[in-house]
């Protein structure tokens, strides 16, 4: 069994109102930060014998399904 | 300037309908997937000098305010 992580993020160009309002208020916390985005972070087991595998199956259900390929960008890690 | 990660999942044991509705389909398309959990992933910059340093922010900044303390838990990881 393989522990997939599956991270999708808003494409660099496209603007992240959600992210930006958390900035603002961490802003008015005293926080400095900046380029702040958010995400969604999936994770989920499969059972695969090689990391190859399970990494290969996380790409695809990212294009198929879990990530808009039109505004978002993500990343696949695996964790056996 | 560091890279802050931090990922906010649901605990244990509270329910994951949005999760357990994508495991659903994902399995109906053929990927034997289990465990599926959706969470928040919030990337962000702060001027940081030490890599502990934003560590510690990270975490001050999710107990504050990006998690909810009796539904969810964070991890936190700085990237340079």
């Amino acid at each position: 069994m393989s522990r997939v992580h599956i991270v999708v993020h808003l494409k660099e160009g496209v603007r992240d109102p959600a992210g930006e309002a958390v900035q603002h208020v961490l802003r008015d916390m005293g926080f400095l930060v900046e380029h702040l985005r958010i995400g969604r972070h999936i994770t989920l087991d499969v059972d695969s014998a090689a990391g190859d595998d399970a990494a290969r199956l996380g790409r695809e259900m990212a294009e198929r399904l879990l990530a808009n390929p039109v505004m978002e960008q993500f990343s696949v890690e695996v964790r056996s």
